[in-house]
């Protein structure tokens, strides 16, 4: 199936089925839920990293007029440890209770302890100050190696370090002391030791990087009805209204069916939007007012109350021969998890040397908890990080031996069979397409043009899910189809799902009707998120087309009166059946047989439901020029060429729009975003202003190249694309600045300040 | 799989899922619909019965500030004669485009001519006087008898009568001359002259009754929104929400696909929430301003300016044998179609004899121009009339005969294999069953306590409906399973179509959670109405969980490693598969495998689309006593018993609810429902106030005695059971007002003053 040549609808541009109501603001996102008698919250958070919380006394704020409720930790369920799986990882459902509203301590500046709904939204924020906390401050840990240090505060303080097993699910064995270390992954492959010993170079170095934050500009909402009838409707922004389901289930002790999420349209998520944080608070409001709950957050309490990505420390060395065959790489990776376990260090371990065949490999990773928030999934999580010690080293590799470094990235590059550290064979990949597309662009050929300015590459790879979808259509007699989906559109879903629907049913893109709906109204669906949706959901709408075209064989054979295995359905949208009385092969379009079906035994219906394990892993290979200023450590990106294997692009303006925003989501990791914390321990930057992201003053127009090497695991070839580009630009960008200045940055970001202190370091 | 016994869910009486939203007023009606921008659409309706429209100037209008748009009838299309099937009839589309807007001619007094839309209702309001019509009136046919009268006005002045073939569709055979009659057809079974030239008895009389609308409480509503990318959206408070799909699409000239019906919850149809009103309006004034445009209808528009139920005209005959046998039938009918054709009178022709097993019989049924609202569907279209003949007539042979009334229609039952007036041969029907058990019933066993009471029982009949229809189904992992509809809930059909879903899954009740969704979210569905729902939804929902059971088989198998035809889904809801290693039968639960799906392959939707053909006709006997008091005319309703074949009662709760809807809607006809009109054509008594309906305090409690005989034709014997009981009030009232009076009464309603003429003639 696949085969890009006589795809008709795939590879096209249409129009967005969303358009029309995004750009004249009818689109409806979370803040705009507005019910009947409803009531406002607003969360009372730690202005504390670390203290225990002695006591929470609301009455005061219970007594201020048009003050409904107040809701604590205390009113949910006292649940155990059970691992659930949220999406991307798994969690014991106590930490993301005790994430949502602090227990018996607050874990970071920032921490939620107590929520107020009110009347209206100024009311609720006037009685926050009401409500009396007493706390004891705590001595805190604000890095991993503060945290990892002898003798240092704990912040869970009966945590034991616990060994996890395959798929980052843990296995029984734990350290005996506690620790604020949450778990150890190590991955092994072949002999390192004996690699290193055959190695003619060995190169190490630590790297270090910040905590950064997706940055979507919608902030995160929810809204929460707790009916009379014990069914609860959730109107939010997420990126899994099914994760929502069950989160919410679980915090108020219902079973998921007496959960309905209702996704709005998302102002961003990045992986951000999987995790719950207000929707429970909202729903337990609501069950003790009787009133639907709104929720919103402000800017400042998403970037120090949600979940941003990990600051990490990664000791990398790797071994390679005269030649530039890499033979050996070592990782020792330290991510911060925040206040509860769950940095994505294992995927970091898992991805960074993945764009090579190295035979010998070890990665020891660690989870470390500090005293900041807890992390969440961010686009391709762990892997920009870990992956910028390995192209920085291969960088300085190449410097070392004199060879170009794309020559030596392509010498070493993975192929199909070369094993992940992770002990996984490669599938069929195009790590060396891509690499060769990058070396012959333009971009890479040309030459740069002025004083200070300097050429960077690297690589990038994530492996991307697949999880579970289903997918739903119904035929109009019009000759269209609906198609229903429980896949959150945030690129592009919705036409990129309806192109497959209709490639599969050979019509065109016009004639397909995509819609997201509800989880009551639609079968279950992972989150949109690990770059999985187009590809499994994708799936999910070709069975369900497939499904489609079964029934019009059978109903055509039926029009016909042939025998059914007489009939069958083109991939051009037309049903053939033997010659009639007059000779003629009998034919109908989709269209026609449409008009026939309700007089000849109803309308018909497609369903389907996939759980695919044959994802397509996908590289990027980006090139940039910067140019520094010497005086001030600004760093100004000249041009951005960002080349990836897209499996096969369904709809290649989202595609290159998912790339472009990932490398400058990456670009921004590398330069300007980090958390500035204060002494206390509480965040100094929250804000957009100081909390600097790339606008679109502060990059080119990033050139994207798409290589099209297709996923032979999925119906049209498709790979996910969305993740792989925040990937190569961290390592990229510091190598192009060490082309420009001869400095190698090992910690990023690279920001004025930092550039400036080792341009001109004070005596 | 009709076997009640086994029923585990069918016959219970669980709560309803709508109903905690409906008793606390969360419910969302077509006006409760707010929108950003919406503007406000009032309606200019003709003052004349007749009149040509000369002109129609609406430039004050539109200079009035805040009036954004006016539409006539010019704004829709110049569609043709192209019949359409709207759920219950067959409509030439420009007929139905002339009822929402006015063409040439406004062809009654309350006729919609202009529509206007502004920024709030009252400017909309004040709007309409500014629209300057210029009217020429003509003369008016304001009854049947106007309307066939010589030279009478035309009010279409080139239609011809079309003689009517099978199924209410136009034949080519039409009358030469133009006339107000739109068509005739007749029925003709046996040999009627030889049947009455045998009869010893012969009986024959005139019947009349008035206009009477279904009085739902809440008022026609629509609000509409046309998209800047042509996608056209319409909320709405309909009985078939792919029926107003369908009509607003072609008034608006785009593909059904173009236009999203989202119902809301419906306050009241009986039939009359199928035809469009304002929802084409709304979308053009849509289309015209950008903005959403919402139309609501005020009491008095709701009664002159929608569908009210045919005035009509029979002239009824039968003859017998001194034994009671009756062996000929014949009647002419007459049905005001309104100002457009489509009476159901072909309906009431069908049905007024099919109580009984009668060898002769010929109707002639003329469906007639009036110039009044053109009539729509209410509750068993046409039956109550014709039957009202029939029934009081063998109310008349049996006082003739001096046989026991009930006796009489025992002596005559249809059974299986009856032929109908229309040649259709009766199913297996519970025509007996019905009568049996009215005869063994208290209420008929009792004595009549006092002076001026009389008892009257009358039979009735309908054929219900089949018609085509989807669902669609998708299991939780709690164990659960959602039930996504598209029909409309007008009487209870969620709980009745989640109990059907249930009881084929083995679960029970509370693991089903159904929900209605707009057009695009599930596939076609026909209307709510006919009768049909339960029946052919119902049937819908069973073959959509026999799909999930058919998937959880080959799932088990695949969980097990056993072939799938070694495992059985149960009606007990266990999936049973062979021994295991231990020598024990491996079994799981419905919930224990809904917990093992999202490992093993992802969860499971169900779905169909069935065109049921089976459809069970129902019979019901209602016995009625009544106290008229001779001073005044006023006849009391003293005490109420219907009997009902109703198949199998799904949820008997909601059954008896719409045998009692049914029986206080037939005795407001049979009493006091009627339209009064000035000599000018205008109606008199336009409001609730005046237009007479029975409350709770005019009427006794209605008791109610279902009778169950399955519907053989229906996978849990499902029989239509909303219908049939509007049918015989009418009858039954009218032989009561004459067992306690002696008065035969021909003319209904009944109303005080109407039966003080009769019984204080003036002389």
């Amino acid at each position: 199936m696949v085969a890009t040549e006589r795809n008709k609808v795939i590879g096209t541009r249409p129009v967005r089925p969303d358009g029309a109501d995004k750009v004249t603001g009818r689109a409806e996102y979370g803040a705009d839920v507005r019910l009947p008698r409803m009531l406002y919250g607003r969360v009372l958070r730690s202005p504390h990293a670390h203290a225990r919380i002695l006591g929470i006394d609301a009455s005061k704020a219970l007594a201020l007029e048009g003050v409904h409720a107040v809701v604590t930790n205390a009113d949910f369920p006292r649940l155990g440890d059970d691992l659930v799986d949220l999406g991307e990882t798994f969690a014991p459902f106590k930490y993301i209770r005790d994430n949502v509203l602090a227990s018996d301590k607050a874990l970071y500046a920032g921490h939620a302890v107590a929520a107020v709904c009110a009347s209206d939204p100024h009311i609720a924020e006037d009685a926050l100050a009401l409500i009396e906390v007493e706390y004891e401050p705590l001595g805190t840990v604000m890095s991993v190696h503060e945290a990892m240090a002898d003798g240092a505060p704990l912040v869970h303080e009966h945590m034991h370090t616990t060994e996890m097993a395959a798929r980052f699910v843990p296995s029984d064995n734990r350290s005996e002391d506690f620790s604020n270390i949450a778990s150890h992954l190590r991955f092994e492959l072949g002999d390192v030791e004996q690699g290193f010993a055959e190695a003619d170079i060995v190169l190490e170095r630590e790297f270090e990087t910040s905590t950064a934050h997706q940055g979507y500009i919608e902030p995160h909402n929810g809204t929460a009805f707790w009916n009379n009838d014990g069914e609860i409707t959730v109107w939010v922004s997420t990126q899994g209204p099914f994760a929502v389901r069950m989160q919410v289930a679980k915090l108020c002790d219902v079973p998921v069916s007496k959960v309905k999420v209702v996704p709005m349209e998302i102002g961003g998520g990045f992986g951000g939007k999987i995790n719950t944080y207000m929707e429970p608070m909202a729903a337990i409001l609501s069950k003790k007012t009787g009133r639907p709950v709104k929720m919103i957050m402000t800017r400042e309490e998403v970037l120090i109350g949600t979940g941003p990505t990990s600051a990490t420390y990664v000791r990398c060395k790797i071994g390679a021969r005269r030649d530039g065959t890499i033979i050996a790489g070592e990782a020792y990776l330290a991510y911060e998890a925040g206040a509860f376990p769950g940095s994505p260090v294992g995927a970091g371990a898992g991805c960074m040397f993945s764009s090579y065949d190295i035979p010998n490999l070890v990665t020891d990773a660690y989870d470390v908890i500090t005293n900041k928030p807890k992390v969440s999934a961010y686009r391709a999580p762990g892997s920009p990080q870990g992956t910028y010690a390995v192209e920085s080293l291969i960088d300085e590799l190449a410097e070392r031996i004199e060879m170009e470094p794309m020559e030596l990235r392509l010498k070493n590059a993975a192929s199909q069979g070369s094993r992940r550290v992770d002990g996984v064979a490669q599938g069929r990949i195009g790590s060396e397409e891509v690499m060769r597309a990058a070396m012959e662009s333009p971009h890479y050929r040309s030459e740069l043009q002025g004083k200070n300015q300097g050429r960077g590459v690297s690589m990038g790879f994530w492996h991307n899910a697949g999880m579970e979808s289903s997918a739903y259509g119904s035929l109009n007699t019009d000759g269209t189809a609906s198609l229903v989906l429980g896949s959150v559109d945030i690129g592009g879903q919705r036409a990129a799902l309806a192109m497959q629907f209709a490639e599969t049913l050979g019509i065109s893109y016009d004639q397909v009707k995509p819609l997201v709906v509800d989880t009551d109204s639609v079968g279950f669906n992972g989150v949109t998120g690990g770059s999985r949706t187009t590809f499994a959901t994708g799936w999910a709408v070709y069975e369900a087309a497939m499904d489609v075209r079964r029934q019009l064989e059978e109903r055509a054979a039926a029009i016909w009166e042939v025998d059914r295995d007489d009939v069958s359905y083109g991939d051009d949208g037309v049903l053939r059946g033997p010659a009639g009385d007059d000779g003629e092969a009998r034919s109908m379009t989709f269209a026609e047989i449409c008009g026939k079906l309700g007089g000849s035994g109803g309308m018909i219906q497609g369903r389907a439901d996939v759980a695919p394990t044959t994802v397509g892993a996908a590289f990027g290979c980006h090139i940039v020029d910067v140019e520094v200023d010497p005086e001030t450590g600004k760093v100004d990106v000249l041009r951005y060429t960002a080349v990836q294997d897209v499996g096969t692009a369904i709809h290649p303006s989202y595609v290159e729009g998912q790339i472009q925003g990932g490398a400058a989501q990456g670009a921004g990791m590398a330069l300007t975003e980090e958390y500035y914390y204060r002494d206390d321990g509480s965040m100094a930057n929250s804000s957009l202003l100081d909390y600097r992201m790339p606008t679109a003053l502060d990059l080119p127009e990033i050139e994207t190249i798409l290589v099209e090497v297709p996923n032979p695991g999925h119906p049209y070839g498709v790979r996910g694309v969305g993740e792989v580009p925040i990937v190569p630009p961290l390592a990229a960008i510091a190598n192009a600045i060490h082309d420009a200045t001869d400095l190698r940055i090992t910690s990023l970001p690279a920001s004025p300040r930092a550039l400036l202190e080792q341009l001109q370091p004070e005596e």
